[in-house]
């Protein structure tokens, strides 16, 4: 009888899994369940259609429903699962019953943090996830004036771009003292700051959410905050995203520090039978004994791919992360790999430092954009510990080009002496990867 | 009394070894010869003026004049040097008689090939070099209705799509089966003519220039070719890149197979007073025991940067080159770095084929584009040996990344592995870079 692999969770990571338990063994009888209405759409379009640059929700849809039943694998859309009972192997469906399983795969995702304050039963706060629920907010988003956003985390700084391009007037909170504040160098964060300011976006670092208002009619009609109270009439709540582990911490599968479900490097949890993957695991980062939780939704594609081929019976690793990253914020791109200087410093990490202000085409081409690269390498070795980015062209390529070099051990000298490409409307005379790398070996030099 | 540092040649590589000198020996006395009106211009942007993307020739100009007379750098502009006396380490120059040296960079770039064929004393024969003949070609290019390129190498590629935007019928004649026949694999070769078709270019491939055809005026009527006659008023002649040897050969100093003269590791030739740089030279190629001649700007201007420090008294090395390149090629970017196919395939390299069609940017973001990936491997190790690559954006970025992935030693699991950035705006959830990669292992795997 053909084994049965069940995946709890519908999102890239659980998609992954049925698709990599299918690769390795076809006849498996592959089941996801999933609370939502659809699978395999793309939740982080949400905030483009909100801000206009992509025109419908319906282009975020990946598949249709009949490709997945075409794949064989079985897909329980609105099905909620309500435990699972390792001792008998099986999980508990609402409408369903009990349903066994030989290998599970957890990719319940996450959900955000609770902002802990009073009003959180009011309507007008937006929690940006889903994408029925979004549709419906989009349509209210034409009759919202002024708008706050809590937290510029990687969602709050798309939403704070999105809602701002509408036209609505925008502020955002945030406790830190800048943007994406435990990631992004203030240097680079201040780009983005003034760009938003350009918006006509007011921002209020180091700033707490003290209560959510009532506006009188149940609806939100404000913030009170640590600096003061805010009207608006719509609220964002972007805070940390959190692994949605209520379901693993129940049947008593062992959580890391920072609540995701503890894997090893095959994606295997404490049970023998059950793998998980995604935002709701944690995954130790390859330079730093840190492990890391809510990554990229190409992360936990990844990670499903490998949790469910392991789950049906192969055996793949899926390696330490590095975590280039990057998005869009204000009119700039940003991003970069591992550490930078804020990272580095609350880790402890010693560093030497070289920066580059470049350009992304030759000085006289049209279009031509500023490229800033920082580097940070291990002092002596000048073996590279991260990259930040801020540009206008080219830094996603450049971001992911970091993630490796850190990963493969790659030295500032290496990056010095690379080669570029030099080719007007392309690429300048110099790429500021290699004019970074160059300061900051005559940085090290002088210190 | 200071040094003497004498430098033949206002490109970038003679401007590189100028500075370079300065830097390690800011007291010493640095010239430069060139024939020319000017230097420090960027002569790679002239297509772009006659294709209408650069507006004017004069944004060109990266520094005036009075910056070098700050740098303490004596540049003789419109200066013949005739010869090399290597016993007694002088030069003669015309107009100015015997000029000796301490130090000697070679740095007098490339001449077109000639083509060989009747004709070539006829007016209307276009040779893209000097800005002061661009500008009034340019005006020129206002009357022509019918132009021949002469080979489709890069600069080729480029004026075929110049003219092709600026409305001007346009023939291109090649001896090679498609564009960038030496370097190119024929299916992205394919992508680039089919644009070129959509901007209405007519392309001969195999076809061998015969004559250049008098139109009874002295001016030129049409090309002769092995294929038939074809009519125009204008050629631009963008034959191979050689080595400007001619003052090198006359002076004893040693040329390679290329016709490059001979430099080692320091940028210095077979004479111990003498350094060279740039298209004039010859350099290794990382991958192969392959002399490699006319690269770009960029590498001219390093490999100068070198070749100056050592002539003042430095010693710093210049690596073997793994070439990342890319261009602008009808409507898209191509690029790579070290073999594609048929270079591998005439260098008889055995190889691993990896690739992937990709895209830019999540696939329902507005300016999403193709990007093709082709990988090269040494069979067993899977260590990568070269990529090239087509599409619309980040094409820069990724042949800088390769080329150091080659240079590196880099394997098609260490690509298959990566981490990318995934943002719907700058970055796809599955980069291609990776997947060709995987695509490589997969078929190395069946192979």
């Amino acid at each position: 009888m053909a084994q049965r692999v069940v995946v709890i969770g519908g999102g890239g990571g659980g998609l992954g899994a049925a698709g990599g338990a299918k690769a390795i063994d076809p006849t498996a009888d592959v089941r996801v369940y999933t609370e939502f209405e659809d699978v395999a759409y793309s939740p982080c379009g949400i905030p483009f259609v909100h801000g206009k640059e992509i025109p419908t929700f319906e282009s975020l849809f990946l598949a249709e429903k009949q490709a997945y039943v075409d794949a064989g694998i079985e897909v329980h859309y609105e099905t909620r699962v309500n435990s699972i009972d390792r001792a008998n192997k099986t999980i508990s469906v609402e409408g369903e019953g009990v349903v066994p399983y030989d290998s599970l795969v957890i990719s319940t995702g996450f959900i955000y943090q609770d902002p802990g304050v009073p009003g959180a039963h009011l309507d007008g706060l937006y929690y940006v996830k889903n994408i029925r629920a979004a549709m419906e907010w989009d349509k209210r988003l034409d009759t919202v004036k002024k708008a706050v956003v809590v937290e510029a985390g990687p969602l709050g700084i798309e939403m704070v771009t999105a809602l701002a391009h509408r036209g609505i007037e925008t502020h955002v909170i945030d406790p830190h003292p800048w943007a994406l504040g435990e990631l992004l160098d203030p240097d680079l964060a201040q780009i983005v700051q003034d760009s938003w300011t350009e918006l006509g976006v007011t921002m209020h670092w180091n700033t707490e959410l003290v209560a959510f208002l009532d506006n009188g009619n149940g609806s939100v009609g404000g913030v009170s905050t640590s600096g003061g109270t805010i009207d608006c009439d719509l609220v964002v709540v972007a805070t940390h995203k959190r692994a949605n582990n209520s379901l693993a911490v129940a049947g008593g599968i062992a959580i890391g520090t920072t609540g995701g479900v503890v894997v090893n490097e095959n994606m295997k949890t404490s049970d023998p039978s059950i793998w998980a993957c995604g935002d709701v695991c944690e995954i130790p980062h390859g330079s730093a004994s840190l492990p890391l939780q809510g990554l990229t939704g190409s992360h936990a594609y990844a990670q499903g791919k490998v949790a469910g081929y392991n789950a049906a019976g192969g055996s793949r690793a899926y390696s330490s992360v590095y975590v280039p990253w990057g998005m869009v914020a204000g009119k700039w791109m940003i991003g970069g790999a591992a550490f930078g200087e804020v990272a580095a410093t609350a880790l402890g990490m010693p560093y030497v430092l070289g920066v580059a202000d470049g350009i992304s085409r030759a000085r006289y081409y049209p279009g031509v954009k500023k490229v800033r690269v920082k580097l940070l390498a291990e002092p002596g070795t000048l073996r590279l510990i991260g990259a930040q980015i801020i540009g206008g062209e080219g830094v996603k390529e450049r971001a992911d080009f970091m993630g490796l070099a850190v990963k493969m051990g790659l030295t500032l000298h290496d990056l010095a002496n690379m080669e570029n490409v030099y080719s007007p409307p392309i690429g300048a005379l110099n790429e500021p990867i290699k004019v970074a790398a160059t300061n900051g070996i005559a940085a090290a030099g002088k210190s």
